[in-house]
């Protein structure tokens, strides 16, 4: 099929280390080897309609996207989200006839090494560690390997496979939870949404990296917070809503969980006085997990070349099931 | 050969961790599937005499071996060490025709996980995320992918061989240093010690896990730090004694250096104003890096039991290396 369209690529106005660049683009579009396209750049503002008003296909992230979805855009065909996550547009009125592509498979390679670093900073107990170094103590704390220690990943997914692969580069023994239950290579086993609860007292660290949609969000409450063991560990890189944030204060508070890392927050970022900032042994880092800004970009167009004109691609979003 | 030993099991008089127990010695016994062994536990004080006025093997750590080493011990032929550096040893008289075994190869498990920790944790600059969250500031930080990278590890034995296993499971290139530069599994080259300041400036991370001899001793300086690229990281889980610590501060507070991780320091623990705790970019961790309490005892005595009675073990030290 034919590339012939007029594309618009709408960048923040502020600066962003995400921005995509007329350099990147015009190198993306020399390793696709496709027919010329023409690439308008524009931000949001007043001369943004004009330019709406005639684009087929828009490449964008999902703030931008969240505030001009009202705008008239009769010849829109496509867009392709820079994000994985469609959360954001989940009550909003989409185009008829428009198709959204995410970019699904970019952020894998980061959050696997993400991921490693995590489970292990738990598993080593580090914030007691650096706790220790702020109040120069030398305190040993001495902890087994973790390899052998029971890892459950809710999605399977790019951040779900990249996590069950971590899990398994340490010797873990990997459980995915899937809609579904459809294997994974990364996987010892992969079990349906309704395993969750009968998994998760036979769970040593569970990390949530699905999508947030109407089924995902407050899947972990305080009820199965509470059906984690003693000193179980909970990490989240997919959004802050899919968790109760004051249920799992609470429960690391009460010392009933060994500790967390949490890489996405509800809101983003939390208040100067959420509780979320001090609660022991929780690692709070600024939802950077998933993102390599010197391969985000690159990846993310040779996606788009890749799958804009296919029937069926991969990467085209179900806005019914929310991913 | 048959075994027939009167073994002294020396402990710590104040409880530790890893004292062994007499539970763990028959268990590591009938795994060995040896002849009857009877073996004595004793701990340092005024009735220690008795026992190593009989004893002809000894198995017991570096301090306590340390202090006891000019007493009489007239039957004495082998000891075996709960630990693998002999550094504590060094200047000591050692009795004459006694064999010194060490229990290197325990260490390895362990060390490759905090390794992995470690490397990733200076990488994704997690003490600039952690000062955020102290302060309650959401500052993302993005960085690359580790892979590609370049590791160089200065040792290729039990530590050093783990941590550029570690480096390889990351997609890092490794360079292994030894003292003749045999190959080594885990490294995709090793040269000898004399190429080391040709190294410092293609290295990312620099791996300090050789032992502390006088050849060793100081190795990291000044002059070496500054051959180092800017924004290099530094991990030590040697010994202290390996780096000079002033350098390193001034080094890290300079900016020269992007980061460091310290296990090993000296002296341990350092002085509560010691610079170390609070340098930028430090991380400091109490000499936990490669110790398993879980194993360590066990795997320490399967070692004990399949080389004590091996004419050219592979553990036996050459205490004029030092190791």
């Amino acid at each position: 099929m034919e590339l012939r369209r007029n594309v618009l690529i709408i960048n923040p106005v502020e600066a962003d280390p995400f921005a995509v660049t007329e350099a990147q683009w015009q190198a993306a579009w020399a390793r696709a080897g496709k027919p010329p396209v023409t690439a308008g750049f524009a931000t949001p503002g007043p001369d943004l309609a004009a330019a709406l008003a005639t684009a087929d296909t828009i490449i964008t992230g999902p703030p931008i996207l969240a505030d001009i979805l009202a705008l008239p855009m009769p010849r829109l065909e496509s867009v392709f989200l820079l994000a994985a996550g469609v959360d954001r547009l989940a009550g909003l009125a989409w185009p008829r006839g428009v198709r959204l592509l995410n970019n699904r498979g970019v952020h894998g390679a980061k959050l696997r090494e993400y991921m490693l670093w995590a489970l292990l900073a738990l598993h080593m107990r580090a914030p007691v560690l650096a706790m220790a170094q702020v109040a120069r103590r030398w305190e040993p704390v001495f902890t087994p390997a973790i390899a052998g220690r029971r890892l459950t990943v809710v999605g399977t997914g790019d951040l779900g496979g990249a996590s069950a692969s971590a899990g398994k580069a340490l010797g873990m023994n990997v459980t995915g939870i899937s809609r579904q239950g459809r294997p994974h290579t990364a996987c010892d086993r992969v079990l349906p949404s309704a395993a969750l609860d009968a998994v998760l007292p036979e769970t040593d660290a569970l990390v949530l990296a699905c999508p947030l949609t109407p089924a995902t969000r407050g899947l972990l409450d305080a009820r199965r917070l509470a059906l984690l063991p003693a000193g179980a560990h909970v990490l989240n890189v997919g959004r802050g809503a899919l968790l109760d944030q004051a249920a799992l204060v609470a429960a690391l508070a009460s010392g009933h969980l060994g500790g967390a890392v949490l890489d996405v927050t509800d809101p983003e970022p939390p208040s100067p006085d959420d509780k979320l900032w001090s609660a022991p042994n929780l690692i709070v880092t600024p939802h950077i997990s998933a993102d390599d800004p010197t391969i985000y970009n690159d990846a993310s167009l040779d996606l788009f070349f890749a799958t804009v004109d296919q029937a069926n691609p991969p990467n085209l979003v179900d806005l019914g099931l929310g991913y």
